[in-house]
């Protein structure tokens, strides 16, 4: 460590990443006598849970993500940096920003998180876009109502259209949410905006490469979870191994399965700043740390989050939000212990190790259903529209630092009650360009050439 | 006009454009016996006059835009068709499409608007963005709070930072309204959001090339507004024609401005289909058209909103909403009449010329002060408080078909009282891409290379 007077200076905590963990650890450290560089590559902070709501037009991006300045505003020893991590000289304890810079650190909480895994078929990541920030949100948003859209077009031109399919790979929570959400929109929300196509022929299927979808809940919660899929009209294959995506469709082995928009939510991998550390990882980049939250021989950086591969009762703790929110907390309190400890103060609860608080798990499965496996304050298995009710408000109330969860939540009400339109904009791109034209390349080798559109009798 | 039967078949309509005109001749063709085909090539009818609160990142897109089937959806006779049209043909009455489909007509109403003119130099349009669409907005938004972003942290890794200096090219009411918003965004709501910036520092200007600002308000309502611009600290200089655009600045003959970011609002030409129609138009593209918004000899056609060349008491109509909303009431009324004159019914009113009810214009010029020039339902000239209190009323309240006004004023209401951080996302490019980097280029030119950043004292 850098040599300096201990009481004269003020420690310097260096924060990489905007996302649950290190929001968790910034806030947490807001009272102590340290100033906190938090770094993003992103203006946002998003609340990636409800990412799928903007996917399917429920909810507008701001409602969901707010600015790192507006959170941290009044936190006057908190200054955020939009900048980018390339890579750090640990032994001079520097990060190494994009724009050259680079920034010195007394503690380092390294907390970028996880990113898509195409298991090493890059090429797919523009045919089946995944879902982690608002520009994934809103690009799958543009495509889903696309689809629609380029359905009634070709109907009312052609007087036929290709089949409304929908292909989800992957059948963890995301996928699973996603699922429900598109029969939702389908089914109910924009029955009457059409006049030649029928939304509710949309159907929605899931490819899941395991034996059960939601590996992670009880078989008693898959089974009610395959149940309440179906009654929305998802399907779901498991044992089912996507070999290939192509525009307009994607192969189970020779198996050709036609998809009008065909999403990922199959495959995780830690950030490339894991292995940037120069430390121990494991086969997906997560960063070995101990029971402080250490990496080996460096007890002055922390790793939380998705990047953190932690280990409580012999099972890996989940990429989800509550273990990044607690193990952001449980860092910013450790490193406070250690400077109060390092001012000889009372060290008791200094080597306090951090423990994940598993609460259970919650998924919802289209508009009034869900399954939940809760673990605290009671032990039990929900599912149903209960279910639904329980993941609402748990969701909403811990919304971080969010003025207007009221807001989100009236919204929902609104958009719940009313079957209302929500923000089912189009944005970007209205033309049909990229995979966009191939898909209707695709498409129209099963559709005639155009012919005039006659006038209509009513 | 094609030989059929009138007894047998409804007429069609068909309306190219989903604009202000284009919506509300649709909607008045609602209890019509015709059936209508509104053609867009986007799915949402935007607010136009509430853009540049999206620009400046007080709104959200959705909360200003609203798609048009779901505008339409009771409406059973009305079908939205999202294409784009590229040509006609007349004889035959048949719009072409861009698919390569065509669409018959017994009447057209042809309402695309305007777009942005460049005077020529349409190399400008990637530096210097107008305001039309929500992707303009949202990338104005981008720029504008990027350079805030980039100004703090080139402060912070470097000790010095370019000015934020914010150019808009035209002195109308668009960019009026653009210079005072990012005069409170950068005065009032940003304050406390940064550490090694002061974002009141922010200096915007307003480069007109005539003698006044708001060339088509009274004069001392022109002088008004340049005192409330300069209580805001925004500049104006007259007879400032800006020759060259370049990232990072602007030229005025041979003077050169620093810009961080440039936008333009000073000049608008017609859509490309005005001229695609063959028949006369003005030297800005508009089609020359009758007392009844027919062009010559097409008593089939209508040409509605800011691409029809009107003219009334010796003055050519404005392109803003009023007379588009208008000319499009008329249109579809017009139709109406002349369906039941077609029929035998009576006769009277059928010849009734389409009149511009000018009710006056409105500009605001930051968040508690706008120029009002009333027509009616009294005649005169406001300013200041009471002038945008008058605007905000009306514009919340002619939002058209919006079930959301209440929201949207809500959402003001808030932002307003609290200067909160409303919808202050970057989305999309976070980079330096494209003329970002040459921004970055040029700036960087002024400031020194890139140094450690050391501990600092609190």
């Amino acid at each position: 460590m850098a040599d300096r007077s201990m009481a004269a200076v003020r420690k310097r905590v260096v924060v990489i990443g905007g996302g649950f963990a290190g929001m968790n650890a910034a806030i947490h450290m807001a009272k102590l006598p340290v100033d906190v560089t938090l770094v993003d590559r992103r203006n946002h902070h998003t609340f990636q849970p409800l990412l799928y709501q903007v996917a399917l037009a429920v909810l507008s991006p701001a409602e969901i993500a707010q600015p790192i300045r507006s959170i941290m505003r009044d936190h006057r020893n908190i200054e955020v940096l939009m900048d980018e991590a390339t890579g750090f000289d640990l032994a001079g304890q520097r990060v190494e920003l994009k724009t050259g810079a680079q920034l010195e650190y007394d503690y380092l909480i390294l907390a970028t998180g996880s990113t898509h895994s195409y298991f090493g078929r890059d090429d797919w990541a523009a045919l089946a876009p995944g879902l982690k920030t608002i520009e994934d949100a809103v690009e799958i948003r543009r495509r889903v109502l696309l689809a629609f859209e380029l359905a009634e077009r070709q109907m009312q031109e052609h007087g036929t259209h290709p089949p409304l399919n929908f292909v989800i790979v992957g059948g963890g929570p995301t996928g699973v949410e996603l699922a429900g959400a598109i029969s939702d929109i389908a089914r109910l929300y924009m029955a009457k905006d059409f006049r030649h196509i029928n939304p509710a022929t949309a159907h929605v299927l899931i490819l899941e490469g395991g034996d059960h979808i939601l590996a992670a809940y009880p078989p008693d919660l898959q089974k009610k979870a395959v149940e309440q899929l179906q009654d929305l009209g998802v399907s779901v294959r498991t044992g089912a191994r996507v070999t290939d995506i192509q525009p307009g469709y994607v192969m189970i082995s020779d198996e050709r399965l036609l998809s009008a928009v065909t999403l990922w939510a199959a495959g995780v991998q830690a950030s490339p700043l894991g292995k940037a550390l120069g430390l121990p990882v494991d086969r997906r980049g997560c960063v070995i740390v101990d029971r402080f939250l250490n990496p080996q021989e460096h007890p002055e950086i922390f790793v939380c989050g998705d990047l953190a591969h932690v280990e409580e009762d012999g099972h890996q703790v989940p990429g989800v939000a509550q273990p990044a929110m607690q193990m952001g907390t449980y860092a910013a309190t450790r490193i406070g212990r250690l400077i109060s400890g390092e001012r000889g103060s009372d060290g008791t609860g200094l080597n306090e190790p951090f423990h994940y608080f598993d609460k259970g798990d919650m998924a919802t499965i289209g508009r009034k259903a869900a399954i939940a496996n809760i673990k605290w304050p009671f032990k039990g298995h929900l599912s149903g529209l209960f279910a639904w009710l329980t993941w609402l408000f748990v969701h909403i109330f811990f919304l971080i630092g969010f003025r207007n969860r009221i807001a989100v939540f009236r919204q929902w009400a609104w958009t719940y009650l009313t079957f209302s339109d929500g923000a089912r904009l189009i944005t970007g791109s209205q033309e049909l360009t990229g995979w966009d034209e191939e898909y209707h390349a695709a498409q129209n080798a099963t559709v005639g050439t155009p012919v005039n559109v006659t006038t209509k009798t009513s």
